[in-house]
């Protein structure tokens, strides 16, 4: 799919061996001109090395190309930390002759060991020199950690009578949780916006995507989503005020929540993924509350990976979630399935059980209690996420 | 040990297969005489039925026996709850002769399905006429559900000239989370204590115990502590003003901790007890949040489950945890090595390792920023949690 790449974007990925040998493991990314950008950060009080450097950066909204490595997150390595990442962009910038300014950079892996910088230098320059050389999709598997496939998600559109597209890629399986964007997220587009509304967009699409997610509940230390628009389509750009902003707006929110969707069925040992929804709250905020506790509750996430409709363990979370609501209203469904009426046992288990067997599986609270909702992404809790992380360094 | 337990208290047990068949699982707790009694609940939005009539009955301060079921938690069970707790503590009144209003009730077990009062209402009467025939530990064995093994703790001790007892059990497993007493505690005492004195020495003694252990995050419907104190021993009642207010604290103290350490110990497929101890924080508060957060990370627990030293894990879930601090100035320790110093590695890995082989381990992180400490106490997260959680029902 070449010709869905947002024009002007090139490409490169080589193999540094950061955590070990076997597969490219940093990869470039260049927009053939500055581009306007966005980005959204974690809010983990503490941060990795280069999020500090970005959420400096960004300030400018101005970028041309981001470096990304996997295999160590170059986070908890204080100043030695700062000082690798930097070098990382000037030989990045030296290399392909941007200035440092404009480079972005990424990490993603183990938290605590420094950089192997004797292993990155030189595959560093090979990556600027072999720019072109690399698909999108090459870049989606180099950035890679514990995710079992690459997520790459593209949207074709016309913004006046000029077609361009939004390209986006994401890398997550552990380390999901509330208020965040996802681990790495990087959204090209050869679409010209103007730069608060590039900003705006991504904010509003990632709010009710990558920060209604949840794996695990651990919210990284790296997350980083990263927008960069290069305006080589040729339209006139999108602003607050532009009659095309809305369909801009829902081509970055479906590609930003398809990611969203990808990583978390992808979650580490996942093998369902589950939509828990909340309606009939007085306020999203509620809703989203709600809907959090019930996602992130292991007795929920390991009844639903056992297919047992044990919705008692749904209501106790919504009731420990700190919303006050009246549980004789509260209606539960799986799917269509209605297993709670009023807050007492509606004796549909054996249907439940049988609509738990799917692969994908909504979980829907109905508290009766007023107009809002929200939903929020989750999966499974099986034996293989334990046994992912209890051998992930090894 | 029977002549630990305190004076004037008897005990029966008796098969009512409220699950299924096979074991004791009912059990009755009865003081020879009116106690004083006290009680902290679930702060679950959601309560089951003998939790919402405990607290109506605890504001009497007065009580003489207990009836508890394993096997159905009769929450989310509605009107039917409400009316089928009450018949239960009206056939024991109707059985001992006590007034309705000194018998409290508590269930643990399944939740959302009705208590099938049909197979209860004979063996509870048994329970009655059989009462004095079973010892405390009967009990404490009656009313575990997925426990391992009861738990029972005591303390003799002097008040004044006066020698007594206090005894406790619970039980615990699943569903354990901050900011509740623990599934279900009873603790009994032959002293004689003033009503606002015992109401004020257990909700001390549960902050720090029950309130700051966590399994699985899960706050259940059900947890109830209650505490009787019949004084047979024949003291001054202890008050407020008593010079040995001190010591009877300090029992109950030692008992709710060893009790909450037992609860954890014995966590649904947990194979370590872990101890994350958070000092040097600027507040309690902020320890207490600090240590949550570490104790909850899934990937914290699995870490520790895999005998991975993966430190970055720990600073990550401070970081998210809300409070301030400042992550260069951060130690970590497993036992007494130091994997982290001034917030960087220590390169102490291997040492920690061989740390984490134990089955009782202490996580401690300074934050050298403050004086104020808190400590919770958790387990790790094995498969077999995953494997007891996705069967619970079947």
């Amino acid at each position: 799919m070449k010709n869905m790449i947002p024009k002007g974007f090139i490409f490169s990925t080589v193999e540094a061996a950061v955590k070990k040998p076997g597969r490219q493991d940093i990869a470039l990314i260049v927009s053939a001109v500055e581009a306007d950008m966005a980005g959204t950060f974690t809010t983990n009080t503490v941060k990795a090395a280069p999020v500090k450097i970005c959420m400096k950066k960004i300030a400018s909204c101005t970028g041309q190309a981001i470096v990304v490595n996997s295999g160590n997150a170059n986070a908890c390595t204080g100043q030695q930390g700062m000082k690798d990442a930097r070098e990382m962009i000037r030989i990045v910038s030296k290399e392909t002759g941007l200035g440092q300014d404009l480079v972005y950079i990424a990490s993603t892996g183990v938290i605590g060991t420094p950089l192997p910088m004797e292993r990155i230098r030189q595959p560093l320059k090979t990556l600027a020199k072999e720019i072109g050389k690399a698909t999108l999709d090459e870049v989606a598997k180099a950035i890679m950690t514990t995710d079992t496939f690459p997520k790459v998600v593209h949207r074709r559109l016309k913004i006046g009578n000029v077609s361009g597209t939004v390209s986006g890629i994401c890398k997550g399986a552990g380390m999901i949780a509330p208020n965040m964007a996802t681990m790495l997220c990087f959204i090209l587009t050869d679409f010209a916006v103007g730069k608060k509304t590039l900003s705006a967009v991504l904010k509003s699409s990632v709010k009710r995507s990558f920060n209604r997610i949840t794996i695990d509940g651990d919210m990284s230390t790296n997350d980083t989503v990263l927008m960069m628009a290069n305006g080589l389509a040729g339209n006139d750009p999108v602003t607050a005020k532009s009659q095309d902003l809305v369909k801009f707006q829902k081509a970055v929110d479906e590609i930003t929540y398809e990611l969203a969707e990808l990583v978390v069925k992808d979650g580490e040992g996942a093998t369902k993924l589950v939509e828990v929804l909340v309606k009939g709250a007085r306020t999203e905020k509620d809703a989203e509350k709600a809907a959090f506790s019930v996602a992130n509750s292991c007795l929920v996430k390991t009844a639903v990976h056992g297919n047992d409709a044990n919705w008692g363990r749904i209501i106790c979370a919504v009731g420990y979630s700190g919303i006050s609501f009246k549980e004789e209203r509260a209606d539960i469904y799986f799917n269509k399935v209605k297993v709670v009426k009023d807050g007492l046992a509606n004796n549909k288990d054996k249907e439940a059980t049988e609509e738990l067997k799917a692969k994908k599986i909504r979980i829907t609270v109905d508290l009766k209690s007023g107009k809002a909702g929200a939903k929020v992404l989750t999966c499974d809790l099986s034996e293989a996420y334990v046994r992912i992380n209890a051998e992930y360094r090894t």
